[in-house]
């Protein structure tokens, strides 16, 4: 059986899933501009941090692939102010800027070695295409590090709660925690997965359980108030979640409601792992209140297929991120293997992202 | 300004608000039989644990009163009889079944008094009538005695974070844990309440945030999962619940979420009261685990507004309730004062209300 697709790339064509019409229309639209791009970013057409960061690299591609450059400066000039502008749709995500910069990195070295306008070109469609291909191998690796860890304390019967979704549509494919979870289904150890609703944007009843039922993989949906009540009743072996930006420290930014897991996970001793792409990791970052949190439009969490959900006159506050402390993190998941807090309950992810690009 | 009123009773006829419509429509239904109220409390357009006894009162009284009867025994066989009916409404929240135990002993008494049938019909009536007159004077009382207990450790610009709805809408008016929020919002000491949407039946979204907004109290609508980070952003000083039942230990029955909210305000230590009218506690249940948690069907938490959120097909878990240990509970705000743990850590519920009854 085929992965759900959010992202669909052939040959400077690039389609994406209109997650917001999920699960009651499966529709793909074009996205191969980057202003299509940043608007389907922007309104949440597709989410998740990798598939963000692949959707704007491709759009980008396919666009300048449409049009005549009459120089590799004129191409690089273009680059580069188009990343600049796809950077603005959302905040908090860091694979968007590592992109960006690795990007920008690309062409001004092209730019420096007086690179042909074709040589330049190419070296801009091969960094995105490898974007999305990379990406799929990185989840496979976090699912394979992330099956070892779970193994490690429980063999089978195992029993994990998610958060939001970070399945074959927060990505290129199979998914980043819920790539664990697919590792786990495989080898038949996974006896079911909690998914919260996610509210207020409903990514886990609209997208993980819609991609759960796809894959027959056993869950139960729960709303996010119901997780601690879950983790007393049946006994939750595991949380894994996924990130958009990973500090330095530990400190991990990541859908509104994570933090409260992370509380809930600490209070019933339940592991709570984080599973993210070296990508998301942000060494920029030093700690988590450095990191900037979108607040997204009140009208998003009260209303809902048009319809009201709360009087117009309420004042919403609309985090889309909250901050995970490195200090309720048992492990940080990535496609080089697990990182453990020290014994000061602490994360050196410089030192081990060192480690972990020399073992790639 | 007039509060919202849930139920309106006047001379043998019963309308409720119809909460399912609210925020959109303010429909008032005619409630004046024990079948029209036994549905109306199933599918939850009155809810709310004292609302709830009090509408399964005063629609059997107007049923009652409506019919010819020969004599005392016959009223007393069909009392009796639509009292069982109407505790198969829903069965977590204990005031209901209280009201009916009550009852009945006022009719068995007629029945060894050998009472006429005006006398017994008048004791009966009389008992609905004062259900709801006397609901009110509880909650200022608790209103009263919470107010004290918050401002005994901060007297201004309070921050109260509240879950479901506790308000008029739950009540025969002004509230229990809303009620509370009212009283320091008169005392101007209320800079402002976070309330949760409460999810799945979102009471919080359409009918709390529809009352503060009625009644001018600074409000803040958050999503459940936000309520940890909502904690660490903005400093709450205490959480405020209502209660459907309270064990004789202490330990608390109320709307799925509170659970998560009292293990948020522990980690956080920020004081966690349940305001809870003595009819609402439970001394013949002795501890949490006790008490049968209502499960509703998993289309009220997949579906809104007659829309799927999720595909039909995912398994969902949907208690209507959750059990909050006593341990994480800081006071319960009665309406003869506030109970707080002993030196244990333990509540005696017995004692306090064999005193509190002395005090009424």
């Amino acid at each position: 059986m085929k992965s759900l697709e959010a992202i669909c790339y052939s040959n400077f064509t690039l389609k994406i899933l209109n997650q917001l019409l999920l699960p009651s229309e499966i529709v793909y639209e074009d996205c191969s501009t980057s202003e299509k791009a940043f608007h389907a970013i922007k309104l949440m057409k597709v989410r998740g941090a990798p598939a963000i960061a692949i959707t704007a690299a491709l759009a980008l591609s396919c666009e300048a692939y449409s049009l005549s450059f009459s120089n590799s400066k004129e191409f690089a000039e273009f680059i580069l102010s188009k990343l600049n502008y796809l950077c603005q749709s959302r905040p908090t995500a860091v694979n968007l800027f590592h992109m960006a910069d690795s990007a920008k990195h690309l062409i001004n070295r092209c730019m420096q070695e007086n690179a042909s306008l074709k040589t330049t070109q190419e070296t801009f469609y091969s960094f995105a295409k490898n974007l999305f291909i990379k990406d799929i191998e990185t989840n496979k690796a976090i699912g394979f590090h992330g099956l070892k860890a779970i193994k490690s304390f429980k063999n089978k019967n195992i029993k994990i709660l998610t958060h939001c979704n970070t399945g074959s549509l927060a990505t290129a494919g199979y998914g980043t925690a819920l790539g664990v979870i697919r590792a786990l289904h495989a080898e038949n150890c996974l006896e079911k997965v909690f998914a919260t609703e996610t509210r207020p944007y409903n990514q886990g009843s609209r997208l993980t359980a819609f991609e759960l039922v796809h894959e027959k993989i056993p869950a139960t949906l729960i709303t996010d108030s119901m997780a601690s009540f879950a983790m007393k009743t049946f006994g939750i072996d595991a949380v894994i979640v996924g990130a958009d930006r990973v500090a330095a420290n530990g400190d991990t930014a990541n859908k509104i409601g994570t933090y409260q897991l992370a509380v809930a996970a600490n209070f019933h001793k339940i592991p709570f792992f984080v599973a993210s792409p070296s990508t998301s990791i942000d060494l920029k970052t030093q700690k988590g209140e450095d990191i900037h949190i979108e607040q997204r439009p009140k009208i998003e969490m009260i209303s809902l297929n048009e319809k009201l959900l709360a009087p117009m006159e309420i004042d919403g506050w609309n985090p889309s991120f909250d901050v995970t402390p490195h200090k309720l993190i048992s492990g940080i998941i990535t496609e080089y293997g697990v990182i453990y807090p020290d014994s000061h309950n602490s994360f050196n992810m410089t030192s081990f992202l060192k480690n972990g690009e020399n073992f790639s």
